[in-house]
């Protein structure tokens, strides 16, 4: 009955990375059969192993779908061709059958052979210029581009789960917990952070506000000042706080050293503002010397990218928070670019939006009191992600400390 | 020693509304004192009262900073001066010293008589114009505006509680709680809307993708045509979850009908905003029949404004939604000129920018299944407040199908 | 060097269950290595697999470890003996290398034979007598029992991942979320419900008093009054509020039909109490037509055991409510014997106590409104598990109604 | 119409501490209607304020319903009559019109004068013998004892809300927040435990596992030996866990020392339970040295009462842990008298149980990272009580760091 037929094959760690028994649910759930035409498991640890299937359905149709699903989990065709485009009939439209991009590794074949796709991202299409082939956001497609199609001629190679090592991924796994002894994973983390600068690595922070209030805005401006973080992505409000606090103390009116309410208070947050306004600029404030610390202070000093996103909330904005969206994206996707580690501290929208532009293999810690929150970032992530529940407060100065202690 | 002093005033329900209690208190917090000269509390509930009190500090400063203070509760001083104003020294700079507004009825002394100041929002100036008093955001602050500086001449009616009434915000008060008869908040809710449905009053509804997520989304849809919506503000991800699911029955891939995975759902997504910019707009794609339901679909086809404001972590995002924060921030407070009632569903970002340009006096309902937001939404407002900790997907109907069960 | 080595087996869905994945890892995780003797891939989906390995390490010591650790994972040695046992030194203390159970199919080897073990649980001993093998909470122990030690000839069957069928378990995998459509997932609970109970199944309820302060207290009671429910297992609260809501309309002096607080109301919830005393027992209460609803009425009507266990917090307790924390323990255990779905909901302790009671196979359904407390339950349930993050007071009506409708 | 009165008056910080207002709100809220006679602010801040009210109702019982209620405010009738008193008609059964207490400061009127009632907590009956009073619970009570009935001759003084201080309770209000300058919160933690301690005043620690296993347990072992707790509260869970962490480092398997799992670490609470079954005890277990380090080694060594309440959860449980929970309740309310601080960290379960036993003027402060825990924990204190949502693991550290620091 089920004559629709192909070959395929995975090969890699499938089986301790679970791909393989992915690839027998998929086919199953989507209704079809398989056959174990050949399995090659590898003897010891570090050998890879590779299997050769026989997937069957009873429509071509059904077949393609299922196809469609294993080619996800990186198995590929025996029977391989080159990838099919078709030209965007619009200016920001793709064609119907666009491929819909993962942030794997991933490459498309052309005239025969493997070639890259540059910069992997969630949910985006592929386009290709002769041999090359980029990952593009559908705002950026023009009319006329050649748009992958289809799945055939696509190949994934999923993030294997990394096997040995001393780092604090490894430990944990894919997981968030509020049950963890703390200080030991902030030693960790900072073992870490030293570990990739060591090795010149790039290292991100995302951050909202809490950091600020929270009074852990000194142990961030150390990272920064101590040549750690190579940007910083954020939004409006990490800025304004940052800036009460280094001019006023206050964070929106609460003296940050000890919890009371400052006198006059309520004006603090609107009177940062208007300081960095009637300033110009955050680099003319601190030319001026009207700012002298904090975040915003180190990043200027230090020349660390501070890519601030504005929405729709933002009070203000400050002066040099960009505040047309999509412009925004092109500037964390620039600083994004190479990144080793993303620290995503306190900061739901700006961490998903950070997630959505990183490829599989960057190492992520998401850091937030609220356990929803970090599950949420969790489960959008398709990286290797580390989720603490923790007090950001409490938190970041205790890697802080860490990382003095061992330097 | 004390021997700077003011005769100040407050009146109204000052007992009960614990105005009263407030002012005895800021005075006593920042070193000052009081006399009572005189109290006059209302003998019966529907009487106001009033009193007369003699402030002192040990400085003028001290005084000063202690009327600023109490005037922020509604206090007058007996001695009443024209509200002071200074140039902006340029545009988007406000002078040093400049009256940051609260979200109260707000008066300022002009020529001698009290004029009101027109469109009351938190965290902004009063700029002058003749004897036009307006509330203005810093970035439409031009050089050379007349904007009110320090506290003389400011008059300010603080949000007396409710006494009495039939609506679910007299009996709940401000707070929330996730343990609550559910149903039967949602038979008052229904009833409160339809109450100021019948009296022409305007609801505004602030929604995230959660309310397509969990279920919710044929609900609003059935508000929205019913009329009983007059304006939706969201962000992207509503309407993409929106159309994803009207034209292909998923959210994120995910049967919204049975809660399945849909074969090749994870192409939906982007389908859906593909097939918005393959259509141009939402309207090309009503006139067009390729959306047919929804709430996207409904505010069209009722000419209900739909603001959708983007945010850094979109999608797209789709055409028709507001890339520049500035000017989406400008379309929101334009739909929510005049609301009588507001209802913020699962969505922290809108709802806060909501929040911001809100008068006190319009009834706000917070429902979202996670607690901390809620809580974080009601400290925030100083709005009268409901919040609800429920699960949307279950709610929302219940509200829905009550309006029908009355109507 | 690792010339420690034992061949072991493992047979089953081993590679979409994830046991082979798991035993992989767990060799290397611990230091030792495997060579794959001889794999056999079911070709269809409904073939088992089989496996056979050479495990190896360095010492023997190590060797016993690994394979202590794989043989949990449902691997058995080639080479098997019958368990080994000790007797108990003394009553409640076990040898020091008692083998402590999981809540899998675990069976032992006697006389060459393999035994079931009955009443499997978590964290336990098992206890020898003749040809029995039954599973036995520390405080049982007697001394002189003979008491399994070590791991070898033990053996237990891993829970699969079921692989077809209706249900909601099904489609839901083992996971939560509080981003699901809510109604259809109500319907699924109730459709689950008569299904079990069409085959004559069993199934506990396990609440706490948010039942009835969210308004959900008709819709259990329907449940029981409908014969769906075969025990009732709670704490002292959840009969209080019971009972003030079934006598004084109230939940802790709240009026549940509106929600406004009932005048005296603060008294109700002794009053309650001291109705329960004054009338002696629940079934005396309902014999005097003092009680005539609610969920204890109809237990003490239908005969559904209603399991009280008292805890530190209890006001009271209630006559009936077991005070002895063991022989409440064990009247749990009774409850429980042979039950095919348990729902939890919006109660942590009495949850976690029922968990710790449950074999592998059983059906859980956890309900609660707070997504970490939903997230805690199913890390620590080793069972079947479904988790919904929902408002109780709206989703347990949805599935009355939904009960209604069908039969 | 109105014509049922009487004559009250109200005294104290009636107005800042909202008293004035609540009595109001009571009175209109109950439809009532009152005249105030006389009122007489105090000019000052120390000086004390004082009313005389009119309180009118259209029937006796509704006036009689609606003194009851500003009764429990700490209004006070000028005709003042003794307290009622009816016998109990049978062992754990009160008269059914019993006067319900409240925590706060009680008195009844015998033979013409107020005497306190002895032992104040929230829901229980006063019993009066000769002139004394007690508040008892109603297990307690026996047939024929003399029980307050109605609201007539008991007064009650409401806490008034502090004025002036130094400690973090006054700067900090009542309430609770994740966004707190969480070291300098720390700070003023250390200092209060410091200067209740200098005072020879009297601290309780109620804790759960969470201490253990986020790391923190050093900390308060700690705190016991130098002297700072008086009394530690708990569960099972919070002494298996020590144990296994004290004797193998771990907890529930975990190394607690680097967050890894120990090889056959999932024997290990299994294992420490069983070794206090064989020590026979905590004092065998630390006298024959197999306990050496931890919280209850600390506890044994300074003579501390540890006070282990069993729930139905429980695995052993723990020889010494009280399984009778009646016995329980009585030994935590005996380890609560005189308690002058009670720190609650990390369990609601025994934090419920602490507070329903604690009058109203001690201090309590709230340590868990889930803020509903915190939120409902601080709902149903009628205390002075501090609320902190942050991690145990890096908080507890901090606390005890800085009071090493300044002793």
């Amino acid at each position: 009955m089920a004559n629709h037929q192909r070959e395929i094959e995975v090969s890699g760690h499938i089986v301790d990375s679970m791909i393989l028994a992915k690839v027998f649910d998929a086919v199953m759930d989507m209704g079809g059969e398989f056959e174990v035409l050949e399995i090659d498991v590898g003897r010891r640890k570090k050998d890879k192993s590779h299997a050769r299937l026989m997937v069957s359905a009873k429509t071509q149709a059904k077949l393609e779908r299922i196809l469609e699903a294993i080619y996800r989990y990186g198995a590929t065709s025996k029977e391989i061709n080159d990838a099919k485009t078709r030209p965007a009939p619009r200016d920001m439209v793709m064609p119907a059958d666009f491929y819909s991009t993962t942030n794997n590794k991933t490459q498309v074949r052309v005239g025969g052979a493997w070639v890259d796709v540059a910069n992997p991202m969630m949910d985006k299409c592929i386009v290709l210029k002769g041999r090359r082939a980029t990952c593009v956001p559908i705002r950026n497609v023009r009319r006329g581009d050649r748009i992958v199609v289809g799945e055939s001629g696509v190949q994934i190679t999923p993030l294997e789960r990394p096997r040995e090592g001393v780092n604090v991924f490894e430990f944990m796994g894919n997981s968030s917990s509020s049950e963890r002894p703390t200080r030991h994973i902030a030693r960790h983390i900072a073992a870490d952070i030293l570990e990739i600068k060591k090795r010149r690595g790039k290292i991100v922070l995302v951050g909202g506000p809490a950091i600020v209030h929270t009074g852990a805005a000194d142990s961030v401006a150390y990272l920064v000042r101590a040549g750690l973080i190579d940007a910083v992505l954020a939004g409006n409000a990490l800025a304004v706080h940052d800036i009460e606090y280094a001019t006023m103390g206050t964070s929106l009116g609460m003296n940050v050293r000890d919890g009371t309410l400052a006198v006059r208070g309520h004006r603090n947050h609107m009177d940062a503002i208007n300081s960095v306004f009637a300033a110009g600029s955050f680099a003319r404030m601190v030319a001026s010397k009207k700012l002298k610390r904090g975040i915003v202070y180190e990043c200027v000093k230090k020349g660390v990218p501070l890519v601030l996103a504005s929405s729709i909330r933002d009070d203000g904005p400050l002066p040099g928070v960009i505040t047309d969206v999509m412009e925004a994206q092109r500037q964390y996707r620039k600083a994004l670019e190479g990144a080793d580690m993303v620290l995503m501290v306190s900061t739901m929208l700006h961490s998903i939006a950070t997630g959505n532009m990183l490829p599989a293999n960057v190492k992520v810690v998401v850091i937030d009191i609220n356990q929803p929150t970090v599950t949420k970032l969790m489960d959008r992530g398709t990286w290797q992600a580390l989720g603490i529940v923790t007090d950001v407060g409490a938190f970041l100065p205790l890697v802080a400390g860490e990382i003095k202690r061992i330097r």
